[in-house]
């Protein structure tokens, strides 16, 4: 009998559940809404019973032996989600203990940008690394670190969060209540801003003058990029400088052998790398340089949430 | 018979060798210059001398189970110090191996700050702590960084590099090359950086303002603050501001329990630990704030170079 190990991807809106192989091949999968009718435990039943259904769907060929979660605020430590800002249900939510109860397998819990590097090292890029950092690039900036070939967690199991590190101590406003944080320029929203600036600054003629602040996308400004506009190109200039610069304090932190830039942003390939590498390169102490690579995510087109948290519950199961 | 490691502690002027108890307890020790007559390998033979010596006049009651050696550049992947700036001999020195072959024991190698990490961990106030960043306010600013327990070393055992991270891009000059370092702030050297450019910029009459720069320490400094000098104190604030700014940076990533400050600027208390806790809680992401501790190290008064050189050996015996 052949063992499989379930991933669950939970987001504000929808929850998938996949059945993943210890090669990281996703076998079945299906969404659920995580919003429902009733209240937490209901949540968890939902989910249970999809993760029952798949099983008997794969046949007795497989046998379920953990359950890894990805999940905002997830606390390793806790096995709960704390006061997730997306999320209907508030406070701590034991859902570790609660799956286990039902499923009787080992459920392990962690954040999104986690689950990520742990699924990078298993299954993608970063397979026979010890030590990197993926930075996670969408509607914010995550990021998940592995030392000596285990994630990085810290006391309260909440390390990893570069994005709320500070660029500029009087900088931008972020959703956090800080000021500068690293995610205000370096994320989907981050670079909008920094057109937004540059539009404002300069009478430089742009087709992005005919956007609303609203409509313009990421994507947009990459399309925009390539076909020459220079305030888009001006905007990945200074969007991959402003990285660069925070992940050579990453790596004087960490040193570790490469970092993984995934998602969104990362998708514009070149316009974002080239220029966050040469920032990196030179703000780098000098003992690193020329050995820290940036690269793209291995799992960039595949469903790396649930394939990341699936590596989680293959790796406890490794352990 | 009692195990005892010896904890060696090489600076550009002097060697400092001590046997060391499990309970760190140094019971002999021995200092002999770092220069002198010959090449590499005639003072590795004066090292081991010191040890054999030290041993003997410990007597038949301890056997020595282990060597650890805190050095500048010292790489504890390759056991050997590699292009120190402070020392005569360049490239790459294979000290532990050289060691080994001649006391048979096991040599363990990294650099000061974080045998001091270790120190603290196995000798000082982080006992039982497994998340936690000491850094060590010198003529430098160093760092050594614990999570779960085990030093952070990185890909190429060189991570901990805190007073490299960058403080401002365009900032003061460093030693390394690069401009704006921590540790051009934050640093005996640093802070009297600061009191010269608030000496430049205000009008206000300072008894600093008799000093060379050649002469003033940063001891003088912490001495004119508790007088009551307004410059000194706005230079500590300062500083303390530029530490608990990049602190809150160190936090988001590791999310440690404690930050241990060691040596000369530290020894200024509240002058350097209120300014720091103050500006560190406030450039703290949520959900870390009033979790984190910033205490003075255990260590203080002791030679924490040569414990936590011997700590390095004892954790090694009992991993």
């Amino acid at each position: 009998m052949g063992k499989i190990v379930a991933g669950i991807d939970i987001g504000g809106t929808n929850t998938v559940i996949g059945l993943v192989t210890s090669q990281g091949e996703c076998l079945v999968e299906r969404t659920i809404r995580t919003k429902g009718e009733g209240g937490f435990i209901n949540y968890i039943l939902r989910i249970v019973d999809s993760v029952n259904a798949l099983s008997e769907e794969l046949g007795s060929e497989y046998r379920l032996e953990a359950v890894g979660i990805g999940a905002p605020n997830g606390s390793y430590n806790l096995g709960a989600i704390v006061d997730a800002p997306n999320l209907a249900w508030k406070g701590i939510l034991p859902i570790c203990s609660e799956m286990e109860s039902r499923l009787n397998v080992p459920v392990i819990l962690t954040n999104d940008a986690n689950a990520a590097a742990v699924g990078e090292m298993l299954f993608g890029a970063a397979k026979g690394m010890k030590n990197f950092i993926i930075i996670t690039l969408g509607t914010g900036l995550g990021s998940g670190i592995v030392t000596d070939g285990k994630l990085v967690l810290g006391h309260d199991g909440f390390a990893g969060e570069l994005g709320h590190t500070t660029v500029d101590p009087n900088g931008r406003k972020c959703g956090c209540g800080k000021l500068g944080c690293l995610e205000t320029y370096v994320s989907a929203p981050g670079i909008r801003r920094t057109i937004f600036e540059l539009l404002a600054s300069s009478i430089e003629p742009s087709s992005l003058r005919s956007f609303t602040y609203n409509d313009l996308s990421a994507k947009i400004i990459s399309q925009k990029a390539l076909e020459g506009d220079s305030i888009a190109r001006e905007a990945f200039e200074r969007t991959g400088e402003i990285l660069g610069l925070k992940l050579a304090d990453a790596v004087a932190t960490l040193s570790p052998e490469a970092i993984f830039l995934f998602g969104g942003l990362s998708k514009a390939g070149d316009l974002i790398f080239e220029p966050t590498r040469r920032s990196m390169e030179s703000n780098l102490f000098p003992i690193y340089r020329n050995k820290v690579k940036i690269l793209p995510s291995g799992l960039q087109d595949k469903n790396v949430a649930v394939l990341g948290a699936a590596a989680l519950g293959w790796q406890h199961l490794n352990l």
